[in-house]
């Protein structure tokens, strides 16, 4: 976790005073289901629930008891005993440390997969409403960074709305895989404890039972979650590159904003660098690689070894809170990006009109032209415009074998912009629904 | 793809003769969509399918007209003509290259998800029976490898059942992911096609169209669905792994089925070694790897680079061939696995009755001894046993603490392995449902 | 392996035949030091030599015993025996599978370093015969894609040299590491064969013998080799994004070449796309993802397993294969590469003189402004320009404060290309020695 | 970073105070170059030594600067003229603000190896002592979890021995490739700076001169380093993976050391888990995971663009602390591990002499009996004994085809362990040297 890749939400959800309560909210629920059952007296649990409520827990304290015991769970009910008092051997009956710790990951993971799914909507907000801005800003279409075909700026902003809201569905269905809850004993055989609490727990902390849990909830569930996180990372690199490739000198079609204080080199005072969505591209690569040791997790050996707990103290966070940053930058990004109707104009118009080859070909071929006969015509007229050497629309006019075909009016019609744009409102409405 | 890692299938799915074949349907579905709407001659696409239909794509023939041209598509649409006549100059009509070749892709991973769907089901079922078979039968539960508490064989096996059936359910929502079309032209604003001969291939292709393509489908699609095929990897790795460790001389409480001519060693005539289950576990670190190109394909520049292809040329096939075959051979594994009961009694035995260490705790801070004597009561008692020094049961009944809490009746009733087995069926009932 | 991506030697190195040949000379030479030792007569390794040199190995045959056996170098044996006789009982003495096919790996890895390297060489001197044919061509050199300061086209490309220079030097390393032998039996021990056998047999073939192997030569050798391949890898990635950049249409300063009857796109008949450099972009995205199965493959059990087995099947052909046919792609696009001077003088000329501010900036300080008052003094001139108001040297010259420290001709002289070039001679120097 | 897996001297190495001194430094002696160029007057390099050796950065006010220029670099000089006064105007001369972050970064990554090198070096010793003391300590070596043949425990150690020294070479390799400085300005042609400044920071910091560096240093060299690291994390996963496989429960050959007041598990107060290897396995995940990265970062746009950065904020620090802290945790488990030689025997007495088979066979072939009689013959009496049925060395001295071949002496024989460790020296003169 580096601090300027953070934000204070995110950051508190992994801090040990939520990991803390968290615990205590299992431990005292638990303690509460096994009071229903009969099995501990009700006052105790009361009890429980009073004092811990009330208590704030001392970090430094379990970590001085963690340092004799080697043993973190066992240095927190320590702790929770002092604060307590008698009651306390009533807490953690049957349960193993494990039964605490993944619940508690649950619950984290879920509720950090609640502040991304408000990153999401945030974002979806932004590119929304720039795209509904830009609905029919014409811009060009680029295939291999070359000029194709006119799109319209709103119609790439559209593609990554919708790209962002499968994002959302399988943050969604991430989420779901994560946030089950383990109370199940040594090996998840509920010997010392009734499947009851499990159950009785899960729904006090908003989670399913685990079906079969073997002391540990199955790292499969986090694999996927993980994973899902990579994939939205790679989304957010796509959109950043996208940026990135706007802001070139040589397209300038759109910009970051550019704040006054800020200075974009110590040694060019004039340049305004894509700072951040270069830096996003960078996170981006953080947070896909974060899923290879997520997946190396899932074959624990037997019921469980804890090779997996290292490697999610570091991603937990890791992972979640890069992920938080780099969605609210790129909203923010969305939100203030210059973007430049004009320039896209101007290089719409670079090509001499060559980005109409496509449907003069057609046209040739409604004609009657064969496919081949029509490549042909269109690109013996095409090569001269892209060594600059003439304007595509008058060589076709020029051209006897085309002229026999299309005339002038025609042809001056195959080079209007509408034409691109008559299904705009189609993909808009997949994507944005009516209106 | 290496043969023998291959199954006829998946690998025919993958053949140039498959692949031209949908590439046939797709252009002969569109231009069927074109003369509904009016645009093509409806004998036109009459013939197209006629011949088509009845023809036999030649691959060489193909080949060695792209060596000239250099472009696939363009090589097959040359072959198409030599095939139809001249009522092909209606095919292909205001479609790109793209349209034809991600559709097709689509195609293919939606069939491939379809093989590997009945993987998963036919390795659900294997599971199902074997943990049905050995649902009572006690085995020791381990964790970090070490002795912990009673479980049984057929527990170990819901488990991964449980796991396997998420499996399942990410595979249909990764197929769900993947399964669209898009017929939408150069940079996907259907300027020369309209949007309804994609519904129209879609919906003859089995396919949903795609909302929003740029050229090509959006590759986070594509992401999602391999990093879902690499979690199915990692889980194939864990229990690979489980069923190694049960191999070990010391444990053997399961072996691979051992044929008669198989030969476990050229030096070692002895050996009957997991060798499938070792090479599942390395089949699986390469499904796993290959979701990072996966990922990387994500950020094409902006409407289409062609990047992803050369990935997808390799991994389209590698992983799903691998994961095919890897499921089948798990499959036959778990379908035929040697089971030693008696094996895993004497193993559970081998400790002295430490495993019963928690029931003891956890008895005696129900008489009302704190935690933390309890656990040093315990403690003391237990590791004379793991020293080897005398058993558990005779250690405690010993020991004036421990007995003054406990009697020789109650500390005998600790050792019964049924307390730990009374919630198999809430277990199993879970995750097979009634019965 | 993908055809289209291969070429042939690397693939004949990965052949049945080249394999099983290979064997044969392990097995022979082990023979033949055996015999020296006086273990086993001189005839026999006579006949084995003669009859085995003769012979050409029946890779079906091999396969159907394999099939019976189920374990590949018995049935190598037995099809050896079918050759060579009663001999064939000497062969293979003390000796066990791992032996061979582990010190096979080495020789195919160390053979296919060697056509990796010569790849290198070709690649390196088209760089270099390109870069001092542009050595002092003028070209912007570009931060964050927005013009910095001027830098040569053969700088550029001397920085390539330089890395794949370090890629030759890694490749050599990473060669040694992997070219050890190892003849030491069932664990390591030499219990059933003499030291000096291996000895022996890596000095014929070319190898060292392995310190320590337990049956297997250990794979943190095999993870070095596959994550320098992955580098070098990158660094293809590096110069085929610099090409694919320099090819967009809005920059156009270079091609790849484009033959006659080449066509770009079946819809846009006036595309010049840079494929082969993308499809670079998608091999080194390959060839990097298989350096992270190499690495899992570290960490076999105890003396060793064989999950390493299937990974290195897959990857072993397919990193080199792929790497091979990369390098030797890019070497031809390097060699053919059409470069455009006049393109980059006019992209050069661009941003009206901006790209000389950090020029002026230091003269501004050299004459006793402040750094932070010269900063503000650039920058209130460099913004009009930035926005196309205007030209930069005619802006400064007009600026009382500016010309108050820089007269008209001291300014003039600061818009001269020459004095970022007067170095380029030592970066020719460091790179390609004396010239 | 975990607070929990970090060492203070690699932590204080990141560190922003650390950071800042050497930024100083590189500034500094840029300034005592220019001066002894005659750029800048020798007494400004004299003050600016003078000032800045004796302050203390002020991080939270560099912090503040920063926050308003949104530039780290001209925030710390913006803070240096605080702390110099009028003479900080001619520090940074000619300089752009990476060739201070990139050689400072490399700096840091060669202190980082020193460190890592150092944790190397002590490994390396506890290995060699605890081989040294078990040289010749028997214990069966296994392959594919099964027991093969006899080894030595030394033997083990000294395997690790070799691939750790392996890991050293490479990381002095690794160390070497990113130990480069630039000072070249920003697009690296030197422009405003004298390549002599490079070359003299280069020789005060112990570094190299870029040969060519592009504002930055080229970052193969970081993937390089980040690779090798990944290599050593995966050598340190196959230690730690071995030791885990023999505390398992039912090997029990070696434990991790057990202090008196650590309780295993809250629930099971008679577990010794090996947690620390279990926690090396996940660490070295972690530190594998990084490369990829490392390596993605290698195709920055033309002369830089800034995306490796927050990979690097990331990376650079978690990858050296961590594998700094789990080298020295290795070292730990190495040099206190628990080794139980009666264990390792009865291990070995475990299958009934069958671990002697592939020596009978060979035995058998030397007396003339085919390959294939041998192996049918050791195989009918092994497999009664895999069964638990009998003895090898009875049912072999019972076997009438066997006993004409080899009498009751001669068998014995073949039972002798010392016939295993005869080249134990050699193996230990390989890895040690003489001894």
């Amino acid at each position: 976790m580096v601090p300027r890749y953070s934000r204070p939400e995110m950051v508190a959800l992994w801090s040990p005073e939520t990991k803390y309560r968290i615990w205590f909210e299992i431990e005292a629920h638990a303690t509460s289901a096994l009071a229903e059952l009969g099995i501990v007296p009700k006052e105790a649990a009361a009890i429980v629930w009073e004092k811990g409520a009330a208590a704030t827990f001392d970090v430094a304290r379990i970590d001085a008891i963690e340092r004799e015991t080697k043993h973190d769970v066992i240095a927190f009910l320590t702790h929770l005993a002092e604060i307590v008092g008698p009651e306390a051997r009533f807490v953690h009956q049957g349960m193993t440390s494990s039964d605490v710790l993944d619940t508690t990951l649950a619950v984290q993971l879920a509720r950090a997969s609640d502040i991304l799914l408000a990153d999401l909507d945030a974002l979806l907000a932004a590119l929304e409403r720039r795209a509904h801005e830009h609905k029919l800003t014409p811009t060009i279409g680029r295939s291999h960074g070359i000029h194709a075909e006119p799109t319209t700026f709103g119609v790439k902003l559209a593609q990554a709305h919708a790209e962002f809201a499968r994002c959302r569905a399988r943050l969604v269905a991430a989420r779901a895989e994560i946030a089950t809850c383990a109370i199940s004993g040594a090996v998840g055989t509920f010997a010392n404890i009734d499947p009851r609490v499990e159950e009785y727990v899960a729904q006090r902390m908003g989670l399913s039972p685990e079906p079969v849990s073997t002391q540990v909830i199955p790292r499969d569930r986090h694999a996927m979650f993980f994973a899902t996180l990579a994939v939205i990372a790679s989304s957010i690199e796509r959109l950043a590159t996208e940026i990135r490739h706007l802001q070139r000198t040589e397209v300038l079609e759109a910009e970051e904003f550019f704040s006054e204080g800020q200075k974009g080199s110590s040694a060019m005072p004039h340049k305004r660098n894509p700072v951040l969505t270069e830096n996003l591209t960078g996170l981006a690569r953080m947070v896909r690689a974060y899923c290879v040791p997520a997946m190396e997790n899932v074959a624990l050996w037997h019921e469980r070894d804890i090779s997996h707990s290292s490697v999610e103290r570091m991603i937990g966070p890791d992972a979640t809170i890069t992920l938080d940053f780099a969605l609210a930058r790129l909203t923010g990004v969305v939100d203030k990006l210059l973007i430049y109707p004009e320039r896209m104009q101007a290089n719409l118009d670079r090509l001499g009109g060559l980005i109409h080859s496509q449907r003069v070909l057609l046209a040739l071929t409604q004609k009657g032209v064969s496919r081949e006969d029509a490549y042909r015509l269109v690109q013996r007229n095409a090569m001269p415009v892209w060594r600059g050497e003439g304007d595509f629309l008058t060589l076709l006019k020029a051209d006897a074998e085309v002229s026999a075909k299309l005339d002038a009016t025609e042809l001056e019609s195959l080079f209007d912009l509408g034409y691109h744009f008559k299904h705009v409102d189609t993909i808009f409405r997949r994507v944005f629904g009516e209106g």
